[in-house]
């Protein structure tokens, strides 16, 4: 909004206020109040208003109702960094060390022995099997309460190695507006990540303003029992469910029951995703954050070992799916940049 | 609403709906319009407009915040009726007469054969395991939207055996009151049921307000695939998961993931989510709807084999939970009832 210098008399204001109102009229919304100001005016950013444009225009051929207005978001890469780890393995790393008194075994063995001595590649050399240990090691043996205390804990301390902010202040500021546009426009807005989904919803709602119910994510299994007469919910060692690759259109149905019209991933685990959302019938709209800014963030797609970008990108052109140039294309990554 | 018959002045009209507003200051919103008319002023009716009243009042010790007032519904017994059999088993039935001719073997294999041959008893008397093998036969085999299509053609055409009406309109009017009325008052309503989420969604949110993502319920494994190069989300007979009993909570955290502050019951199925709903800081309510209504609907309790209400109704007392009589508290049934 034009921001006023001096207070004006109320007439003057409100003839301001009209001449505004009209060339807002005349030159569409976004002119008055830019709702995405952090996106250059490239092709994802048409992209993203005209569609909005289309499902929300009332009597229009592609009106779609606002209950079905559904949009799903990758979370690691997408709303967030995932450089030079994945956050959540970082907490893990975190967790580890903070577990280690309890576990003097810990010292000769993988993958904890590397992480105590802060080989961040040795301890991910065992790859899926070695992650897993860390989770079922770091993610369970508390009641969900307790975990959520432990990780707002963590989220309130933890600082990224590059910036030296906290984790959830690496937020991709464009991407915060692109949440609170697509909610104006009477979109409900859900994470769909291969993070625990217990990780994140302690904070989703303040940084992302995403409600734990509309958080979809991986999770262990977890149990029910009465402890001194007081009910808890135990979290075990044991996944339950991946919500990563042909996991996410099923935990998509499992949680939300409809199909999404608006999907926004960055790497090879979101494809199956975009695809599911943009098979349904009537408007669709697929895109992907192509990380291509090595000065502000990281660059990387089809060889990186994180959030790799390869069969996603073949597909992407092929189907026109909207690819989002960070480099051109976003003109602040974080919140914390000056504008 | 006060119904005028005849048009008046505009002055006229205005002086009278000052009139009632005064009256409805003084005398409480309910008597302006009551948002429970087929409630009788029973304890129930004091019990939830009471706790309404101090979770929503500003300021109040015992204010909620909004995204904080999340309210569970059991489904089967609780928002619609459960005699003479749980109305996804007479879906199952309808299911498996259809499918006959495509199963020949059916003939005799149990529960088939009974199904086949009108016996109720009979096919239900394989207890879980009968239920389970009628389940995974007929909510299998088929995409989710197949599933979907299947589910809607029943709904709009299968007839209660009692009262010839659809299934979907054997629900309880109080209850559509009470899910209206929290929502009016900034709740989230969501059915947490043993039955399927699948056969629950596709006429929830026409028939209760409740959309797809707040349905939590039981659930079959599902495998994305792509059927010439198109995406489906194929249903599996293998259950992955069952919401009743223990599994309530469970099924809350994976799907909500924050504690509800009301949660209404009806049967033993229930009781761990109304003790976990219960257990949390700050104000909670929990209600168990009560079949006392032999009459107009059923009356069934401790030795009931579907609904039983057995342990849950010791808590109530114990707990003070509040039990509502619907003989005595319920001025009508169904909505299909005459005011």
């Amino acid at each position: 909004m034009l921001r006023l210098p001096i207070r004006r008399p109320a007439a003057l204001t409100r003839g301001l206020r009209s001449a505004l109102l009209l060339s807002a009229l005349v030159c569409g919304r976004a002119s008055a109040q830019d709702p995405l100001p952090s996106w250059n005016e490239g092709p994802s950013k048409k992209a993203l208003v005209e569609f909005v444009g289309r499902v929300t225009k009332a009597g229009g051929p592609e009106f779609v109702a606002a209950p079905e207005r559904i949009a799903v978001f990758d979370n690691d890469g997408t709303l967030w960094s995932e450089q030079p780890i994945y956050f959540q393995v970082a907490f893990a790393f975190e967790r580890v060390k903070t577990l280690a008194p309890q576990h003097p075994e810990w010292k000769e063995q993988e993958p904890f022995q590397s992480v105590l001595a802060g080989d961040v590649k040795g301890a991910l050399a065992g790859g899926e099997k070695a992650i897993g240990a860390l989770m079922g090691a770091t993610h369970s043996g508390m009641t969900t309460e307790e975990f959520q205390k432990i990780v707002l804990d963590w989220a309130g301390t933890a600082k990224h190695p590059r910036f030296q902010r906290l984790y959830t202040e690496c937020v991709f500021q464009p991407m915060l507006e692109v949440l609170a546009y697509l909610r104006a426009n009477g979109f409900k807005t859900f994470i769909v990540s291969g993070g625990g989904a217990e990780f994140m919803r302690p904070w989703a709602e303040k940084v992302y303003g995403i409600p734990p119910e509309q958080v979809v994510g991986s999770r262990g299994k977890l149990k029910f029992e009465l402890r001194d007469g007081e009910p808890v919910l135990l979290k075990l060692p044991d996944p339950d469910f991946i919500d990563d690759g042909p996991g996410k259109p099923v935990g998509i149905q499992q949680q939300i029951g409809r199909r999404p019209i608006l999907a926004f991933g960055n790497s090879d685990g979101d494809l199956q995703m975009l695809q599911w959302t943009t098979a349904g019938a009537g408007p669709r709209l697929a895109l992907i954050v192509h990380h291509t800014d090595a000065e502000r963030e990281w660059a990387y797609d089809r060889p990186s070992p994180i959030g790799q970008l390869d069969k996603a990108l073949d597909q992407a052109k092929a189907r026109g799916w909207t690819l989002v140039d960070m480099k051109q294309e976003w003109k602040r990554i974080y919140p914390f940049e000056a504008k």
